[in-house]
C-alpha cells in the first residue's frame, strides 16, 4: 500500500508544476479549499482573480465540484466576467445547470460569445427553450446563425459536438498565399491542426495538415499537397459512430459536412475522446442497471432512476420463486435442498454473466460479427461444459459430504454442469439476439441471463432430486 | 428494426468511400472476404497487392482478424514487404503472436524499421528475449538505441507508448529558421502538430504548436512564442496517469522527459484513446470476473482464466447456504420461506451492484473523492431506505397475498429493507474500502458485496420468520 502511494506521489511530483492544486490521491488539496473557501466568505475578489480565474477549465470545473453548493454561486457572481465559462462544460450536468439557472442572462450571453462553438452549444443545449433564445438574441448576427445551425442538428450527432470555426483555403492559394493569410488575417480559431480546402460553395475538396504546410516551399500550389478526405463525417451521423471513425483511422480532427458535401465545422479528437469515455461507462451502467444518474444527483432522482430495473428483476424473481414453489412438496421431504438450491442458481448467474460482459463489449467495439459468431458461439460452449464440469465436481463433492448422502451430490453435481452450459449459451445468445433485434444489448441482456440460469437451476435442481431422490 | 438499419446504411454511405470494405453492419463484406481468400487459394499476388496491401492498417487488421488462421499466414507470406506491419497494432494479442512467430526474424527486422518507434515497441515487446535480441541486432545503430531506450522503461509506462521521433529546435531561432530547417530537413517524422524547444543537453524549454509557428512573422524568435510546458510527462509515469493528464487539460500530444527533464520522446493522443478504451473495458471485466481474456483465445486459455472468479464465488455461495442452514427447523416448518428466500438475496443483490457500479466507476474517474465521499454515502444510504421501504411494500404484499399469511408478508417486507439498505451500504463503502487499501475496487468488490447482500438476506428473512412465525 505506502509502495503505490509513494509511486504516485514521485510521479506526480514530476509531472506537475510548484504550484499543484491537486494532492496526491487526485483530489484538490484541503489547504487550498479553504483559503478558497474563506476568499468567498470575506468576497475577497483580488484572491479569487490571481488564483481561481487562472485555473485551467478543468481545474475550475473540479473546483467547482468540490466547493458547497452556494460556494459555487458566490463565487461565479464574485468572478463576474472573470469567471470561464468552459469550466461549466467539465462538471456533472446537476452542477451545471444549478449555476447556469442563477446567471443572468446577461452574463451568460457576454461570457458565450468567447466560448468556441462546440462549447457554447454544450451550454446552450440544455437550457429551456425561452433561456436559449433569449441568450441567443443577445449575440452577434454570424455567432447566433453558426450556434443556431449546430443546435439545429440532432442531439448526439457530431453537429452538435463539432466546432464551426475553422480555417479553409481555395485550392489555387500556393504555399505562401496561405502562410501570408495566416499571418495576416485576425479572425482565426484560437487552435487549429488542419486547413481546410473548398470551392467557393464550400464543398469540400481536401484537407492539408500544418506539418505539411510547413515542409513545402512558398510557390507550391496548395491542391498539389491536399490529400482526400476519406472520413468527412456527415453532420446528422449519431457521435459514436464518428468516434468509432477518429479511432479506427486514428483521426486528430474530421471535416464535418452537411448533406450536400458542403464543409460546416469540423470535429476534433478532444471531444470525440469524451464520447468514447462516456460511451463504455454507459456500457457499464446499463449492465448492472444504473440509468444516466450522476453523482451530483439528489436521493430522489437516484432512487426512481434505479426502480426500474430493480422491478424489473422483482418480476423475473417471482417468476423463479414460482418455480421453486412447482417442488414444494419436494422440499418439504429433503429440507437439504433449499439450502443448496441457491448455489446452483448462483452460480449459473454468475458463469452467465462472465460471457454476456465479454459478449455485450465485443458486440459495442465491433470485434464480434458474423464472421466470427459462430466460433465464439462454439467456444462459449465448450467453456460452459468444461467448467459445468469442473464446479460440478467440486459441489457435488462437497454438498455429498455435507449431507452424507452421494445421491444428492450427484444430483446437484448434474444440476450444476447442466446450469452452467445453460449460462453459457444464454450469455452469447440473448445479447447477439437482442444486438440483431436492433435494441442496445448492455440494456436488458443481464435481466433475461439472470432469469434464464435462476429458472434453469431451480428446475434441473428440484426436478432431477425429485425423480431420483424421492421413492 | 428496419428503420435503424436504414439509418445506419445511409450515414455508412455518406460517410464512406466507394470501394468499401464494410458492410452496413461494420463487418467486412463477405464478397470481398471471399474475393480475398480466392486470391490467397490462387497465389494472385497481383490482387492482393492492390486490394489488400494499400487497405489502412486498420483495415488490414479487421481483415486479419476475420480470415482463418491457414489464410493470414498465407496472406502475410504472399505480400512479403508489402504487408504493412502496423496492422499487427491493430488485432488481438492471440492473432499478433500467431503471425508474428511465424514469420522470419529478417522479415520482421527489414519490415520494422519503417514503423513508427512507438509501433515497433508494441510488436517486439511481446516477443520472447531471444527473437527481440535476433531483430534488434539487425537494426541500423541509432534505430536499435532508440527502440532498446523506449523497452528499457516498464510495461504500460508512458515510456513505452511514446514516439522516439520528434521535431526540436533551440530557442534563439527564428520563426524563418524553423521553418527553412522544416523545408530542407529530410529526416522528420511522419507527421508532427508541435515542435520542442529545447538546449543543447536536450532540457525541456517549451513547446510550440503548428499553428502558431504560422501566423507569425519570420523574424520572430522562438523563445518569446513557446508556451511553458505545463505537463511534461515521465517516462516512468504509468500509461492510466498520463492518459488521465491528456483527458483533464484536452492534450494532442505531450513531451515525455526522463528523470533530468532531457526529452526523450512524445506521446500522442491516438495512443492516449487506446489507453482511455482498454481501461475501461477491463473495469467492465473485472466487474464481471472477466480476465483479460480475448475473443480469439482458445476454449482451454477462456475457461481457464474464467475459473478463480468462479470459485470465489463458490466459497460465499456455500457460507450463504450454510447461514441457510442454520434455519433448516424454520424451513421445515414452513415451505414457503424456502420458495420466497431467493427473492429476497437476489433483490438485494442487484440493488448493492447498482449502487456498487457507481462507486467503482466514480472512484476510477477520480470523480468520487474525500470531499464528496461523505455526501455520497448519505445519498447512498436515502436512496436504499426509500427504495428498501418501496420494494418491501411491494414484496410484502404480493407474498402476503399468495401464502394467504399477511404475518408472512410483513416478515419479509422487512427483511427486503434490512437486505436493501444493507446492498447500499456494502456496495458504498466496499469498494471505498477496498481503495483505500490500495486494491482495485473493480476485482474483488462484487465478490464481497454479493456475499454481504445474500448472508443478510438468508438471514433477515429466516431469522424474523422464527422469531415471528413459529410460536
Amino acid at each position: 500500500m505506502s509502495d503505490i502511494q509513494n509511486d504516485t506521489l514521485i510521479s506526480r511530483k514530476a509531472g506537475s508544476e510548484e504550484h499543484d492544486i491537486y494532492s496526491e490521491d487526485g483530489s484538490i488539496r484541503s489547504d487550498f479549499l479553504a483559503r478558497v473557501g474563506a476568499a468567498i466568505a470575506d468576497r475577497d475578489v483580488l484572491f479569487l482573480r490571481q488564483n481561481v480565474a487562472k485555473l485551467h477549465e478543468s481545474e475550475l470545473g473540479d473546483l467547482l465540484e468540490s466547493i458547497l453548493p452556494d460556494q459555487r454561486l458566490a463565487l461565479v457572481k464574485l468572478l463576474g466576467k472573470d469567471f470561464d465559462l468552459t469550466a461549466l462544460t467539465e462538471v456533472d450536468e446537476a452542477i451545471r445547470m444549478e449555476i447556469v439557472d442563477q446567471m443572468p442572462n446577461e452574463q451568460i450571453a457576454a461570457a458565450i460569445g468567447d466560448l468556441d462553438s462546440d462549447d457554447a452549444v454544450y451550454i446552450l443545449e440544455d437550457l429551456d427553450h425561452q433561456d436559449r433564445e433569449e441568450i441567443l438574441a443577445q449575440l452577434p448576427f454570424t455567432e447566433r446563425v453558426r450556434l443556431r445551425r449546430a443546435l439545429d442538428y440532432p442531439e448526439s450527432s457530431a453537429g452538435r459536438r463539432m466546432q464551426t470555426e475553422f480555417v479553409a483555403v481555395p485550392p489555387f492559394w500556393t504555399v505562401g498565399q496561405t502562410i501570408d493569410y495566416l499571418r495576416d488575417e485576425e479572425n482565426l480559431p484560437d487552435s487549429f491542426s488542419q486547413i481546410f480546402v473548398i470551392d467557393p460553395t464550400f464543398r469540400l475538396l481536401g484537407i492539408i495538415d500544418l506539418d505539411r504546410i510547413l515542409r513545402c516551399n512558398r510557390q507550391i500550389r496548395i491542391e498539389t499537397i491536399m490529400r482526400e478526405t476519406n472520413h468527412p463525417i456527415p453532420a446528422d451521423m449519431d457521435q459514436e459512430e464518428a468516434a468509432q471513425i477518429f479511432e479506427q483511422y486514428d483521426l486528430l480532427s474530421a471535416a464535418v459536412v452537411d448533406d450536400n458535401g458542403r464543409l460546416v465545422g469540423v470535429l476534433t479528437i478532444d471531444d470525440v475522446v469524451d464520447v468514447i469515455q462516456e460511451e463504455a461507462e454507459e456500457d457499464i451502467r446499463r449492465l448492472s442497471g444504473v440509468g444516466d444518474e450522476e453523482l451530483s444527483d439528489s436521493v430522489k432522482d437516484t432512487s426512481r432512476s434505479r426502480v426500474p430495473w430493480l422491478m424489473v428483476n422483482l418480476v423475473t424473481a417471482f417468476l423463479s420463486a414460482s418455480v421453486i414453489g412447482l417442488f414444494e412438496a419436494t422440499i418439504e421431504e429433503i429440507v437439504a435442498l433449499a439450502i443448496l438450491m441457491p448455489i446452483v442458481a448462483g452460480m449459473g448467474g454468475n458463469a452467465g454473466s462472465q460471457t454476456m460482459t465479454v459478449t455485450v463489449r465485443a458486440l459495442a467495439t465491433r470485434d464480434l460479427d458474423i464472421h466470427n459468431a459462430w466460433r465464439v458461439v462454439r467456444r462459449e460452449a465448450g467453456v460452459g461444459l468444461i467448467n459445468g464440469m469442473l464446479f460440478g465436481t467440486v459441489v457435488g463433492s462437497v454438498a455429498g459430504w455435507w449431507f452424507a448422502d452421494p445421491h444428492l451430490g450427484m444430483v446437484i453435481a448434474s444440476a450444476m454442469m447442466i446450469n452452467m452450459f445453460a449460462a453459457a449459451m444464454a450469455g452469447m445468445m440473448i445479447p447477439l439476439l437482442l444486438d440483431k433485434a436492433g435494441t442496445d444489448p448492455a440494456v436488458s441482456s443481464a435481466v433475461f441471463v439472470t432469469a434464464i440460469t435462476d429458472m434453469t437451476g431451480f428446475m434441473s435442481f428440484l426436478g432431477l432430486a425429485t425423480l431420483w431422490l424421492l421413492k
